[in-house]
């Protein structure tokens, strides 16, 4: 973990990438990472065997599909998925949507499904 | 830990309470709790011998010191903390700050020190 003790501005790192579904590290402790992502449009339906995790956004609103319910969750808001729960992340109407993710940190972003969008080697920024 | 998969409004929650520097859970996920803690003036040396911590902040600018610098944490950045490193959160010009905290569940706010500002039981809110 890095442990420079700098602070961190959360936009700043956003601005540094630009893919679509490809969580980037800005920390870690405790055995749990700080990602960034910015999604747009589908994702995959998935769920993590070990993992809860953490979506909290800082631009848009993502959809956040479960097999009973949706849940929209705004700019300013959060939504733990606790492990074992298919969902299926997405963003309506072609909307890009910047989230801070939260979780251990060896989670595989698409949990049990390998798919084209898994990236096996998620990179710090 | 809640497992009611809903989108929880984190400025929303920084209005259910008003009392400084006592923390109130808004979630859990892998052992680590989600708290939000409105800070204003100073607060108390400590460290945690176990326990690395992160502070996110959503108004005002957090100072951090260090016992070899001092850190400004603005609207929008965040700073981890590693276990071990004494640390002294407050404010400047009596402004009052709001903080999202991340951190295991077991952590004490004033980490090995017993204070006048101690909250042993925290609330979820």
């Amino acid at each position: 973990m890095n442990r420079d003790m700098n602070a961190i501005n959360i936009f700043e790192k956003f601005e540094k990438f630009s893919e679509h579904w490809t969580p980037k590290i800005i920390g870690e402790l405790n055995g749990q990472q700080v990602k960034l992502a910015r999604l747009k449009d589908s994702f995959v339906w998935h769920s993590h065997e070990n993992e809860d995790e953490l979506f909290l956004v800082f631009k848009g609103t993502l959809i956040m599909e479960f097999r009973d319910k949706v849940e929209k969750v705004r700019e300013g808001e959060m939504i733990i998925v606790p492990r074992g729960v298919e969902h299926n992340p997405r963003t309506e109407n072609g909307e890009e949507v910047w989230v801070l993710l939260f979780e251990p940190a060896d989670t595989r972003h698409t949990g049990e499904v390998e798919h084209e969008k898994t990236v096996h080697d998620q990179q710090w920024i």
